[in-house]
């Protein structure tokens, strides 16, 4: 699929009907899992269930001669909906070219368990992986969208329970700011396939149950003090409701010292990365995102 | 050299005398080429004399199994030192690891021939590419320091002169402010081991000779519309005067709808990626720009 095609494609998507009023909770998870079903899982991977801090996990391998490493991976769903399965084509991609493991974690969700269940249920995930043994600099937290959010703010929370920082921190279109206030919220508008902001105000105000959005575990990007945080990259698009959550991010990651890259895709939707088989930018993006892992994914 | 050591080495060099008054121009040359060749070449790269549009220039092959493609090349040294020799490592790094050949222009230096003189000769050496059958798409422009500001400059001069644009920018702690007013100029003061905001100055008003800094291709980070430009790589050090130069144009290009990656490393000084086999940092770095490099030039 050729970039042009591709904004042919975005242009329907943009045109699609959207649900006049609410949506049953298990309606909604339902139909992101139909959505999400359609992006292909690469060949060459092996998932098997696991369990991880009393939570379902998804283990994914290569099939052949994996390496050493584990990737920590949280699924999008705006908090509310998906599971492992709904982000395996990002997941098994992953895996895929890097040949390091990955454990996708099946956090709780809201709005039966708001935040902070989700931040909480990761620290458990990581600190088990600690306990068994695991090396941190063997340790990548990765995660799209909401997921993506949790890639930063998981490690956030394990930096303020004293433990050590993974090797690094891999999000594609995460969501890092509850109060919304980036310009890109009001700026891209229209030009976003799939978001609205009164969408995301919804979907925040489900995740955050009445708390503060300015906490910092919940608006890392205008609220939360780096330092100490492992290299993280950023990978978003030009046409996101969500580019300043990362744009922000990047310069208070910057501002404390962290090593960042904020790799900006012109015109992409919402986590692109999905669409890698057909979509010339998606497959490279993972393959920046392989690179950046294998730099600091350590004991392989 | 691991990145404590690294910071020993850091502080040395902040500590490093610097000259009390004005050098002659000659003597300044001849000490910058001392400096830069302080950094070993990697092996397995030839390297032979060429014209380029009138212009010496030095072609960079790997010996063995190069690949299609050409890297059109432009040192640093403040627009008013230095050669393709000076820059030498950091290109047959690219080299050496991309298998792309390089072409380094030695283009003309102020202050014997000021702005825009630099930037003409960069614009004549793509249309000489371009008139030798080159595919555009096969080109990539980089540079590190001035030569980066260059990378980004030759290219939007191409785009106002009407020629198809180069395949891809990749450009190393680039020089895009000559207004020199991003926060940095004075926030960084102090902790860069090599620029202070009088010295880049000087070496400014030598460049410009009383032109408008304002002017778009002087300051292409406060002044130029990047519409149309081709996916563009920044990388540059969180302790240096010139981070929001690339900030800054970061900003421009998303804004203009262009690809655009902003590589960050902490701590580490101006052009870091000439340390490459000492500091792992600088590795790392060179192979996120070689592989941006081979997923954006064709013909290979």
């Amino acid at each position: 699929m050729s970039r042009r095609q591709w904004q042919e494609l975005d242009a329907r998507l943009r045109g699609a009907p959207r649900p006049a009023g609410p949506v049953p909770i298990e309606a909604a998870r339902a139909g992101f899992a139909v959505f999400m079903g359609r992006f292909p899982v690469p060949g060459g991977v092996r998932r098997s269930s696991r369990k991880l801090a009393g939570r379902p996990a998804v283990l994914v391998e290569r099939s052949e001669t994996g390496g050493a490493g584990t990737i920590l991976y949280f699924h999008g769903g705006s908090f509310s909906l998906g599971s492992p399965e709904t982000a395996m084509a990002v997941t098994a991609n992953l895996v895929a070219r890097t040949g390091i493991r990955a454990l996708s974690l099946d956090y709780r969700l809201a709005p039966e368990h708001p935040f902070p269940a989700a931040i909480e249920d990761g620290l458990d995930a990581y600190r088990e992986l600690l306990d068994d043994g695991l090396d941190p600099v063997s340790v990548a937290f990765a995660g799209d969208s909401a997921g993506g959010g949790l890639s930063v703010t998981v490690a956030l929370a394990a930096r303020d329970a004293g433990l050590p920082m993974p090797a690094a921190i891999v999000a594609f279109s995460p969501g890092l700011d509850a109060t919304r206030t980036g310009a890109s919220m009001r700026g891209k508008e229209g030009a976003d396939p799939f978001f609205t902001l009164a969408g995301l105000e919804r979907s925040g105000d489900v995740y955050l149950n009445g708390q503060d959005p300015r906490h910092p575990l919940a608006s890392p990007a205008v609220g939360a003090d780096l330092a100490g945080l492992p290299p993280i990259l950023l990978q978003v698009g030009t046409n996101e409701l969500l580019l300043d959550d990362s744009v922000r991010l990047s310069e208070r990651a910057r501002d404390a010292g962290v090593d960042v890259i904020l790799d900006v895709t012109a015109d992409v939707p919402h986590v692109f990365q999905a669409w890698a088989g057909e979509l010339e930018e998606a497959d490279w993006a993972l393959d920046r995102a392989a690179l950046f892992l294998t730099q600091h994914v350590r004991g392989r």
